[in-house]
């Protein structure tokens, strides 16, 4: 039995890992971190845990944690991980920070993007990008996950064997995201008021939302040489799902049929990737609940040009999903265990 | 053209204040009061006021205002009203009040249910409950209105014909409401945002809802005497709408025909109150962005009870809209002016 | 392993228990019944079943079916079941039927309400009804399961240990019932479309919802005697959630202390049944997509009544979770397997 | 006073239409046609218009209204309208058609796209786009308008000045569109049900919506070449409202500065268009229920493309608005009347 401690277990995405691993027959939540909430009952912040979890809210210190933990996720705002991050901490236990702070190799992009200094990017080189259906050997021995970003993880699964197989250009990409509301966190701002998200869509982060460049370092890999792409995300009157349609200029002319095999190719033995039938598109119901990422495409000829989509939920693939995924490959389990869940709909 | 202020702009009833006096022949807005957002334009605040109000927020010196307003309506937080009100104020100008301070004529029972003390009680009893259909000429002569809360308007408004014609018992009464999310304000509470909301249908207020005294005191006046009734109200995840449902039981063998007959006799000449044909119910959506409150009832022999229904936009008639109704009667004005909206669908 | 084959299966509460079988260890689906959908793969009617259902669906051949499964599930309209109900079905399989077919004893009520003739009365002896905390004992030797409705369910959850133990007057009781929309079913009507349902809550089926004969017959059980109630349903614009807000005549006087004593004593044991703590109310999102039943009472002293509110997912424990807890009772089976579903937030 | 006949007034768009024109000073609606309610109360169809509307369905003899009408709306299925047209209606009203049927000059592209045979290419060459800020002089003149489609308003609109300035590049153009779900009629269709709308985002008609010629064939008036764009709508779980974001690659380096001035020579005098300010972005709360279209930009040159980005709601300036916006400068009223309506919010 792995023990396991959140800190920063009352956002959604620490709920989530809670609802997730007490499904999880390997894993044991030993401690529910909470600066907000220290020393109420778990439950009576969030009261579908009622007779679920008896536990108190505890501080975040890591330091104990990590002396009783055999991992902890990180939950937190970022700069909030990278800020306590020691060799002790690492040498005592394993890491899953849900945060941006060690997404991205370069100190200075994040450091621009985020507006925060890096408190630790001694550790930038050891952190893994902690996307499963790419990254699997590293994830198995890493110490320090660094768990992506919700738009990335869709996007980059979305885009990668196109761009890896040189179907579509780099710098061509438009990726025009949509996100659910749990995206932004339970903070109480007027913004996320239920009346002021009801009954309206909008963009927000226009050319300069700070997935951008964790986006663009992970598909440059896939390129083979840096990109720059547009990522514009909106905001969408719904709890959970995120949807993404990416255009891209075709490099060389492509049937659907050859298209499809890149696809199934990469992600043919993939349980969490489900390449969908031809001409079915993604729809966020359709994964709500569950560790899926769907994902299809159209020629467009006319235009010279592909439409990609893909849709995910945002907790779960998008955060607490993947974060489990990481941690059963790091353990050494069944990579579904805990994650064989059937969306729920509707 | 008359003159007139608003205390408390930048909250939903006094914006939509703002949208049904931009919208009305005879008032101007000269005062645009938000202690939060002074000097802030307007419609920085409420973006769909963009090149429709240039005026930026102001203070709340009550006593400034009224002497440049003919009117100030003062949509504020329970007790600010009270506190500031004075002879010097009243002689200046007329104050339609949006919050609870002069609805509950009892001082005793206004203490004790909103849990703060009065700071103008010698104006209790000149201030006119503004339930337009019921007090109209009293309205025609009033200095200070208490303008109704949206329950109690709307419960009220539902039930007074049939308690004023002893059809039914005061004390048996149940008042099981439903409310869009509007009616809980724009204050930033985690309760509030919209993933607690959306998807969810709860109870608050069980047995203890400051509105039940209000509506109390005035079904009594049409009962001839005190009475206790159940009122609980619960949150619905919509922007705006009221519907009450409620249960009384008959004190006499009555028909379809003999209670709609009532129901005409005080109705019949209202225009914004529509008692609906034979089992048409009303629905939160028929009445949206107007003024009407739709009504109707059903007897149930089997168990000698009637239920009434009644359904209202909560902002409207049962804030904003109403406002405007009592200033049209007390100018002299066209009771509909500014209020013939058709409502909107879907 | 138990072979079960699902008349009805595209309806939502028949992909419910598609989507709650497909994680039940002990069940296996062979029949994918669907009239509207035969030869279809299942998937294509709801794609969340992609690469987890590679069935087509099948025909209604319930005679056929009976000889293949061990268990039918029947989702299907009102008469159908009763239509098709003969000995050799019932000797060659058991029957979990979730239409209303088998729920009322009396066959003169079941055809006044429903407007429909009973083709097989001769089963209503022997068909137990099948609420799992009530009837668990004759649940586990029947053949013929009446599945109980989702509104039935929520309400006799909640007031059954009230009335047995003469807390309240039975003739008093009136249930203010509020439900989403996934309880409409669904079939392509006007009346159910997005922009109908959505930003409006209204009434239904006012002194007349075909559920109400159901809750008296087995309120009446637990009074001793048979009773008339008020019960009111209306349609809240969400998928999910029943909750039920019941007001009853107190017999005796009672403290909170005495009442919560009695739902410990009937439910303290019951593992999908939650008293919750004093003052804290259920609510539909707190129960999602989980076999819960959330209940709770307020005492109102000012009009010698009780409050009593009941929180429930419709199409499980109010329907598909509530019939795989039948078949593992059935089958001998942990009463809660395939059923320990963490409620899924927000 | 304009006597006006509305065809198909029982669609979502056409019941917009009688909001609209009942708050029309200069109008009045003489024929409620509807072949699915012939006879029926109209405000039994919608019960907004309860004892605002108490007529009768009618039937939709165009040959007999055009008789009797100044105007007749079509609000009616593609093919409808150029079914029937011909010389005898044209020469005794004025038509405004609300479907696709005249808004492509070329028969074969309309026939490809819409996969049916134009009944009337005759007049296509009388037919005059209705885009009331683009062909204002035309409109003034004309018997015969097509009335707009929803997506392509708010996608000319927007981009309209840049691509006639030569800022952007016509063929680069994506237009990634979101609309809620009145714009899908009011047809009992599964996939309408608000179960299926709700919760979920899904991109629709992807690389092949009818309204990508309808945007070609303007667009390229204004690039002043023909032009292929992509453009992809998805649904989005609300009522109201349409968002385009659009990408464009610049043609020359600009300010923006530079562009805010092409925009503002352009609509700086349009009532109904607001250029919002810097890093302000449309947002479809803040025009519903008005006649506006709000746009803005933003320069991104990190990849030398320009983002744009316009709200509207789709009933209003999308369908019925835009058609009232027709009959006022067709008749020579102010362009305004009946349309001066402040977005209403939340």
């Amino acid at each position: 039995m792995i023990k396991v401690g959140i800190i920063g277990s009352t956002g959604y995405a620490g709920q989530e890992l809670v609802r997730l691993l007490l499904q999880h027959k390997e894993a044991e939540i030993i401690w529910y971190g909470s600066r907000s909430y220290i020393d109420k009952k778990y439950y009576e912040v969030y009261q579908n845990m009622f007779q679920l979890v008896t536990a108190k809210c505890m501080d975040d210190n890591i330091e104990e944690l990590a002396n009783q933990a055999d991992l902890i996720f990180t939950a937190t705002p970022q700069g909030f991980c990278a800020s306590l991050m020691n060799d002790n901490i690492l040498s005592n236990t394993k890491i899953i920070d849900l945060s941006a702070d060690y997404r991205i190799k370069d100190v200075d992009i994040y450091e621009d993007w985020y507006g925060i200094e890096h408190k630790s990017p001694e550790y930038l080189n050891e952190a893994v990008y902690g996307l499963c259906e790419i990254n699997r050997e590293l994830i198995k021995n890493a110490r320090l996950i660094a768990n992506p970003g919700c738009y990335p993880t869709c996007t980059i699964l979305s885009i990668y064997p196109l761009l890896k197989e040189g179907i579509i250009s780099g710098d061509s990409l438009i990726i025009d995201a949509k996100s659910g509301t749990s995206g932004a966190g339970r903070g109480a701002r007027v913004n996320n008021l239920y009346c002021e998200v009801n009954e309206n869509i909008k963009a927000y982060g226009v050319a300069s939302h700070r997935h951008t460049p964790e986006i663009e370092e992970q598909l440059g890999y896939a390129a083979g040489k840096s990109i720059n792409v547009i990522f514009t995300p909106h905001l969408v009157p719904m709890n959970r799902g995120i949807l993404i349609t990416a255009y891209g200029n075709l490099e060389k002319k492509v049937s659907y049929k050859e298209v499809k095999e890149i696809y199934n190719s990469y992600y043919g033995n993939e349980e969490f990737i489900r390449i969908l039938d031809e001409d079915v598109f993604p729809e966020t119901r359709w994964v709500e609940g569950s560790n899926y990422t769907d994902i299809n495409f159209k020629l467009d000829p006319r235009t010279n040009r592909i439409i990609i989509m893909g849709a995910m939920d945002n907790l779960v693939k998008g955060a607490a999903g993947q974060a489990v995924q990481n941690m059963n490959l790091m353990f050494g389990l069944k990579e579904n265990e805990g994650l064989n869940l059937v969306p729920m709909f509707p």
